[in-house]
């Protein structure tokens, strides 16, 4: 195997412990203590793997805006402290819990926050990729084997020992963490590690969600509204399926030189357009685009995708997390226009079935993801509060902790 | 070909005219003057084809919800008198206009609401029915190719010329009607007409609802919410589709009967459920159908369809009508449920291209749609407010008028 394509990772052994195994490791975590307050890195103590869990060390995490929210606090629901955030990285096995047997110390994996058990009714079925028991869950914050957390932190005064919470089934914001093995993906070890860590939320969903929810076709139009990295990702995705047409919607002009370099054809500066989105996109496309991707979590440019795409046929591929209770703004006769929206988690793939033959065809060079265009910024763990911050600012796509 | 399997038709060779072609016809028609005011039958000229129009001598013709809807006048945008109202009959091609190659004088058509041009960019495109010109529009009252009608009624005392209204690309409550080509569906003549009228509307859409917009698989799971004739024939089509259970849900506990006949297996009547209908069929199914078909264009109703699916891969198809201003009743986070929700025009079928061959394999006993089970009355041409007041009060399906 020719593995120049993307380049060749490491190999990382010194992630398998013969020493550790089956004991806790004291290690360093960014410990998120309420909403919004700065992340502390802590010491730590990440117990041993139980049944189906498995131990990984973490080589590179990256903060993606769901982390962002939920450290805010956004949803009521959601606030649950102390707590390690993080779910977009890359590491190795270090030790496997009981009845583990498709992961072993050492194996490079990717860890996803929707998982995939295999034997469950979703699992076997080819239209869904959410897992009964592992799905994405932004309500759980303990493991589902015993309800506890894995993560300890000793009081230094009073020495006692409290529980810190776990996030989206990863928590990656940790030298060390404990996740189901539903939720680990097995790569090709010499594949570059740091690359593949966009492939555990991001690359994926954006990608997958122009591959497997629209199933983009050669020639076709699309249309992506907020240019983050999930929708460079779906213009990833359009682009690697021949759209001809690949148009950026965004109320930041300063996004599309970086769009333009990740091959979008189009730019509309909604702030600037003088009249409705759409009606600039129907005039630009004849009609309207053949997809649209709405990766913004408003709710009123959730309806400018839908009006945006073709009658007849048109489908818009709903990506942003919509936290108001404003309900979907669209009236039931619309639908007979032909025009069909649906939601897509993690670019409905299959994570443990699909991910490692994406990653092998990237290596072959047969399928060409331009990972290093997400990368914008690289910097140690210890910088995580100042990674946090261009990404709220909008300067950042992917900065990559080492951690 | 053996035409045993719908029974035999018979030729109707007095649609030709030889005498009356070029020529206006003079005959009856049941023309709405106001809103909701009786249908009167009078006395109508019938202009000639135009160019790209066949006129058609009606034989049989049904009643459908549309034409009550407009009848009543129940959108003011709609309301456009005297108007000849009806859509779903079938009935033998008189003589055809300037232009018409597909059809002749003789030939045995269905009507369609929503036609086919064949070349425009939506009839090419394999994912549409919605043709660019002629698809269903409820707002149109007169003929595309020169904005006028072809009926016109003689005032007996001032002897002035009145435009009678078109309704629905169809207007077949008349002994002879005017319409598009592409409006008009040949289908082979020894097919029984009065079935043949069901094709018009009501049975493919239904049908096609599951055939196409579903796509219901064998063994599957299916709830239907409205029993009428839609919502029955959607039952046809899951059953004609080896579904393994067809829930059937109404508030009238007198359409079970009905349903049963037609295949329906399980009953839930809303109005005695004691809860909400998506728990009963939760439990029902164990965890929710795998499709829901909406066809009674209440909102509440249609809120209830969609949450009675099986997240991860349940769909719903939306067939009422939805007359209030009332949006979605769906918040954009349930799409990341994997449930999913589309319209549904005549059932997705291209009328042009697929009917005839829906009747074909009807002829062969390919497929077994039991039409007779939607004729629950047939009537002279002459009773049909008799025929409009058994749909109202919910005693008929389709009555069957004989023009």
């Amino acid at each position: 195997m020719d593995a120049t394509a993307i380049g060749n990772g490491a190999l990382r052994s010194n992630g398998a412990g013969a020493d550790t195994k089956g004991k806790p490791i004291k290690c360093k975590a960014a410990v998120a203590h309420g909403p919004g307050e700065a992340l502390v890195i802590e010491e730590v103590e990440v117990a041993p793997p139980a049944r189906m869990e498995v131990r990984l060390k973490v080589f590179f995490t990256s903060i993606c805006h769901t982390d962002l929210s939920a450290w805010k606090g956004e949803n009521e629901l959601q606030r649950k402290f102390p707590r390690i955030l993080g779910h977009e990285a890359a590491g190795v096995v270090e030790s496997v819990g009981e009845g583990v047997e498709d992961l072993a110390p050492g194996d490079h994996v990717v860890p996803i926050f929707t998982g995939e058990c295999g034997a469950c009714t979703y699992c076997e079925s080819s239209k869904s990729n959410l897992c009964k028991t592992y799905r994405v869950n932004p309500f759980k914050s303990t493991m589902v084997t015993d309800g506890g957390t894995r993560f300890t932190m000793i009081d230094r005064s009073s020495g006692a020992r409290n529980p810190v919470y776990h996030f989206l089934n990863t928590s990656t914001f940790a030298e060390y963490t404990v996740i189901d093995s539903a939720c680990a993906v097995k790569i090709n070890p010499k594949a570059p590690l740091e690359k593949m860590s966009l492939l555990s939320c991001g690359v994926s969903t954006g990608v997958g969600a122009a591959w497997n929810t629209a199933n983009v076709s050669k020639g076709s139009t699309v249309a992506i509204f907020g240019l983050g990295a999930i929708g460079l990702a779906v213009a990833e995705g359009a682009r690697l399926r021949g759209a001809s047409r690949i148009i950026g919607v965004d109320i930041n002009p300063e996004k599309f030189s970086k769009g333009k370099e990740m091959g979008i054809t189009d730019f509309i500066n909604s702030k600037a357009s003088g009249k409705p989105v759409h009606e600039v996109i129907m005039e630009m496309t004849d009609g309207g685009v053949d997809y649209s991707f709405e990766c913004t979590g408003i709710t009123d440019v959730l309806r400018e995708a839908f009006v945006s795409t073709h009658d007849g046929w048109g489908l818009t591929v709903v990506l942003g997390i919509h936290a108001t209770p404003r309900m979907l703004p669209l009236h039931p006769m619309e639908l007979f226009d032909g025009r069909r929206i649906t939601g897509c988690v993690f670019g409905d793939f299959k994570g443990k079935s699909q991910l490692p033959e994406i990653v092998e065809k990237c290596m072959l060079g047969e399928i060409n993801i331009n990972f290093d265009g997400f990368i914008t910024q690289e910097m140690p763990f210890a910088d995580i509060n100042k990674a946090f911050q261009l990404l709220e600012e909008g300067k950042s796509l992917r900065c990559l902790l080492h951690v």
